[in-house]
């Protein structure tokens, strides 16, 4: 069996995220059918990391096991003609079968686009999330900056989904104006459900002044959802990258 | 009678272009019927330009004449918290009667945009076309430069709306490598039917190798559709700007 790991890039706008699941079309389904149409065999995937529903994806890595003969480059051919215009292969290679792609995907890069203009845009409206109000970037910067390290983000997880460990490091949170836009990039070993858009949401409210940076120890140590600021929409959200630590 | 002029950024992948047409959703026909929710009076836009289906605007002239009161702020604010997400209303000003949209609108500025790139992207797909294959940029621009000037341009005019001059003046044709797109921006001071995409899809042939850029003056005085390029995608184009002369 040759392991096979693809390089993918999705609007995630008309999916109900990466990981499959019964009555939903997403991401994964799609490319699981669209690989068993070219290589007449059913194909697990395997990925690096999912992404929630309307969450999109530059490179997003996903490997699978095949029997198959076919060559790399006549796979993502096949791929790209089969697939819908929102999902992309950008590369296909083959890894020896002790590859194991979570290890390849130690770190993630993701991030959160936000319009900062006061009138929107027609043509970044997936990509972006339009706040038309004023925001204290520096005091952004400066609430980041408590975010940055090993720490329990149990205030920043979503509460229907609660994992057994809300331990994460992030080791960069950065704010950047870029006019008209306002960027937002983190990278962490792992994020728990929503909490990068929990994240946003709480960065935002201390943009606007309604939350001051130096609370933002408080809110980690008080280890309580309900007390950070709303979930940023998804379509704001890209996954950049994911690689080794 | 006040004179309003609106400028205007949409979408036009899901229109049948600007201008109002009978059983069809168009920009002005949606245009209007906002803008009569917000009057209360039937409002008659008269624009600087069309835009053919599929084409996108980044800032479009349309102006009228209402008896309302509404101040301009006022009525930017309505417009875009009703219209669709694919349309916007950028800016919104009081004009004397004198002022005619066209006269402002003297000089049209439209972009081509093709993804030159090997692979596509689910992000670009519908402000780009897709284009895969080695291009002769150099040859392109030496056969833009034959373009440049007043000249008849039946040759690049749409078949199956003929008007009743086919000359034009073209100020600007430029050819411009912007990675991994390849940008073409046109300015003139009025553009026969489909006439940029049909200048797009032959100049696309001469960066293909299938037509020399010698050839370009011929094929203008040929005055013979049948004998230029094939017209390039709607969503790659998009009118960027009309100005006075």
């Amino acid at each position: 069996m040759r392991q096979i790991v693809l390089t993918v890039s999705y609007d995630g706008t008309h999916y109900a995220g990466y990981q499959i699941q019964k009555n939903a079309r997403t991401i994964q389904a799609v490319l699981e059918s669209t690989l068993r149409r070219i290589l007449k065999e059913k194909v697990r995937l395997s990925a690096a990391s999912r992404t929630d529903a309307g969450v999109h994806a530059l490179e997003h890595i996903t490997a699978f096991k095949s029997g198959a003969t076919i060559s790399c480059v006549a796979l993502m051919r096949a791929l790209n003609s089969l697939l819908p215009q929102d999902i992309v292969v950008r590369k296909a290679a083959e890894k020896p079968p002790s590859f194991r792609v979570r290890d390849a995907a130690a770190l993630k890069q993701y991030r959160y686009t936000i319009r900062h203009h006061p009138v929107r845009s027609p043509f970044d409206r997936f990509y972006t999330t339009f706040y038309p109000y004023p925001l204290d970037v520096a005091a952004m910067r400066k609430a980041a900056r408590y975010l940055v390290g090993r720490k329990n983000f149990k205030s920043f997880q979503a509460s229907d989904k609660v994992e057994r460990s809300s331990v994460r490091t992030i080791h960069r949170l950065s704010v950047r104006q870029k006019s008209p836009y306002l960027v937002i990039d983190v990278t962490g070993s792992g994020f728990l459900y929503k909490m990068v858009r929990n994240i946003v949401g709480t960065l935002l409210e201390v943009g606007r002044g309604r939350r001051l940076p130096e609370g933002l120890p408080r809110l980690v140590s008080q280890k309580n959802r309900t007390l950070a600021g709303p979930t940023a929409p998804a379509r704001g959200l890209c996954l950049i990258k994911v690689s080794n630590a």
